[in-house]
């Protein structure tokens, strides 16, 4: 009889999906397999001493604040921090646009219990975060993809997309996960200009944006919506009155570790956004709060970042050269300008996911490209490849495992 | 045109209802008021100088560890020590019956995802805990509300509403918020007989179990649960088997600032809040759940829990006499075993959320009772009374001019 209601759950939970990634993250904690599938930041950079000495000072100056319970908003001073940084980016907010989450995976939870009732469309890239799918699978949403190239979304077939009527765009317009690409500022103005026509909102991720290695750094579309809104002299008021919610994450500049993401948004939907966390978890642990703005406060950031986009660059460029060197011909990727992810494509008739199982007896390991894309059978011939996470030494060695596989799987196939 | 769609989530956050305490707790920011309207521990007991210690050890330790991504269901040692701890209680549990929650509010969501479509009717007891009436009216969930009285839910009315059909009950067993009461043993075991008699299950909340200042401590539902599955021979396995998903928190033993709780439950209900806790945040905060680890490990729990209790048994006995000195002829008051919370009844013609109006005034607030209760309208005339977060003398004087104020309308009034 118990176990008559435990079944209930199934269909539901079915639909959630379970994730590829946390699969697969089983295999990859064998210690001498080479991982590119995690989205793990370079754990050598993490802040550890900064981060204790914060800590401390936290305890010491503000222990009672830091253990008791909190705003739902967030603590203040972080959220004034974010507007301070944000303005770097053209983007005009006050920290009453301002609302902290449990990284930004918690945000994307949030928009979807906030906006989609079952059967919702939302407009997504093609491909796209496989975390926001598993967030709104859960709220029983449907989804309109559009195809990206190696510029990103394809905008002249978003029109198309829009008239369908979707809830809400979901794009990620800088160094995307899984796809590596950058939305350029021509196609960034289009999404603007056609979410302000059809009157449908877009959800900005941007995890990755201050982690740009080279090119010029893009306005985001939040910022350019402010513009827009400002000069179609609706209110003048420009960003407060937008069409763009935007998401923002500690998670890659300081450290996944701590949970820590944001919302921007117009105030009516920070309030709806902050009632409805309230009832989801109260607020974000106020002390890791505290920790982060204790630890960035006095300028660590700047160069914090810095050496991060140093770092990272570096990774990329091996990994490129390496794809370069061991990849067989037919295979393609993406040139990241920023990020953690590059994307491969392998010839048509290879499965990544199946070749995946080889993969891991090869010692490497990568997420299929199928697992980033709402229609089912999609993307079978691609990969997403982390370069932020590995040595150098091990990019190369793991990009020539990988290419020695996909010679082997080339020459033994018919074609 | 951009107003346009953020007019959409009216409705849906109108439901969520913005909550009572929290536009209450606006109004309690002037220092010179006594507020009894939190559920805030007592600061001064936090364990400040402890978790310093355990953060620096943590960071420089595992500091690798405490910043990267981890697994959604939790730090396995804290997940361990939870099981050692929980079987004091006569709870048989493993590692993988337990989920790490930010907060047990987080459990509260997790478990109206899984379980919740809309319209669906949870049994609550009556009066029953906010905040579980904000995270499931998120799923537009009803209720079927059973009154209760000094020992808690009347499970003589059980049956009866069990046969409406609800998903499941919610039950706060020990020293109930808002009630203060304590469900007695006979009660408990009709619980558990009527949850296996009509196959539904129960959430037992139990955030202050450990918080018991007099009388002898009572087993929870879930192990109650176990003996009678393993009695009723279905498969002799008991707890693992059984019909009730059990919730505990940190937040009332070491600081509800790290936003700790945690689900025990079967297995396939333990793997099936997983998969959507990665969905709504990835996991919890790894660096929170080592530095809980941590500060516990060593046997620092028995000793601190000892020292709460005995002060909040202290308060509680400060306000009972305040209570007892201070409040008029017509009306009551429960007398809790442990915990944080009394609940006080006034003369029925009193509405207790008008009279906060004029005890803002009079620098003193509590929570109206109405806001614990699922039907609109009930519950008028009674009110929370935190006796935890208040320093002794500060107990006293706020009681003191309650009563006075509830003289002033008594003498006033035409009845």
């Amino acid at each position: 009889m118990a176990t008559l209601w435990k079944s209930r759950y199934a269909q539901r939970t079915q639909r959630m999906g379970r994730s590829v990634i946390r699969e697969l993250l089983k295999y990859t904690q064998q210690p001498d397999l080479i991982s590119f599938a995690g989205g793990l930041p370079a754990p050598e950079l993490f802040p550890i001493a900064e981060a204790q000495a914060a800590a401390c000072r936290v305890l010491s100056e503000g222990g009672i604040d830091a253990l008791q319970y909190g705003p739902t908003e967030g603590f203040v001073p972080l959220r004034q921090f974010i507007v301070d940084r944000m303005a770097r980016y053209g983007i005009r907010a006050k920290a009453e646009n301002v609302v902290i989450t449990n990284g930004s995976q918690q945000a994307l939870d949030l928009i979807g219990k906030l906006l989609l009732n079952p059967g919702d469309r939302i407009l997504v890239e093609e491909p796209t975060y496989l975390g926001a799918l598993q967030a709104w699978n859960a709220y029983q949403a449907e989804y309109i993809s559009v195809p990206s190239d190696d510029d990103g979304l394809r905008t002249e077939l978003l029109e198309a997309a829009l008239r369908v009527g979707p809830k809400f765009m979901y794009v990620l317009p800088n160094f995307q996960n899984p796809g590596g690409t950058t939305l350029p500022l021509e196609r960034r103005l289009e999404v603007v200009r056609l979410s302000n026509k059809y009157g449908i909102p877009v959800v900005e991720d941007d995890p990755y944006g201050a982690l740009r290695f080279e090119g010029e750094h893009l306005p985001p579309l939040v910022a350019l919506d402010s513009d827009f809104q400002t000069n179609a002299g609706s209110n003048g008021r420009g960003y407060m009155e937008g069409n763009v919610i935007y998401l923002g994450t500690f998670s890659k500049t300081l450290a996944p570790g701590l949970r820590l993401g944001w919302v921007v948004a117009p105030v009516e939907i920070i309030d709806q956004l902050v009632m409805a966390k309230q009832g989801v978890d109260l607020h974000t642990a106020t002390f890791n709060q505290m920790l982060a703005w204790e630890l960035v406060k006095d300028g660590f950031m700047d160069e914090h970042v810095r050496v991060i986009r140093r770092v990272y660059g570096e990774r990329r460029d091996v990994m490129l050269a390496a794809l370069e060197r061991h990849f067989p011909e037919g295979c393609s990727w993406t040139h990241p300008e920023g990020g953690l992810f590059l994307w491969a494509r392998v010839p048509e008739w290879i499965d990544t996911a199946e070749l995946l199982q080889e993969a891991v007896q090869f010692k490497v390991a990568y997420v299929p490209g199928f697992a980033f894309y709402a229609e089912s059978g999609h993307g079978r011939n691609t990969m997403r490849l982390n370069f932020s996470n590995a040595q150098p030494a091990q990019i190369e060695e793991g990009i020539r495992r990988l290419g020695e596989l996909l010679k082997k799987e080339m020459a033994q196939s018919p074609h």
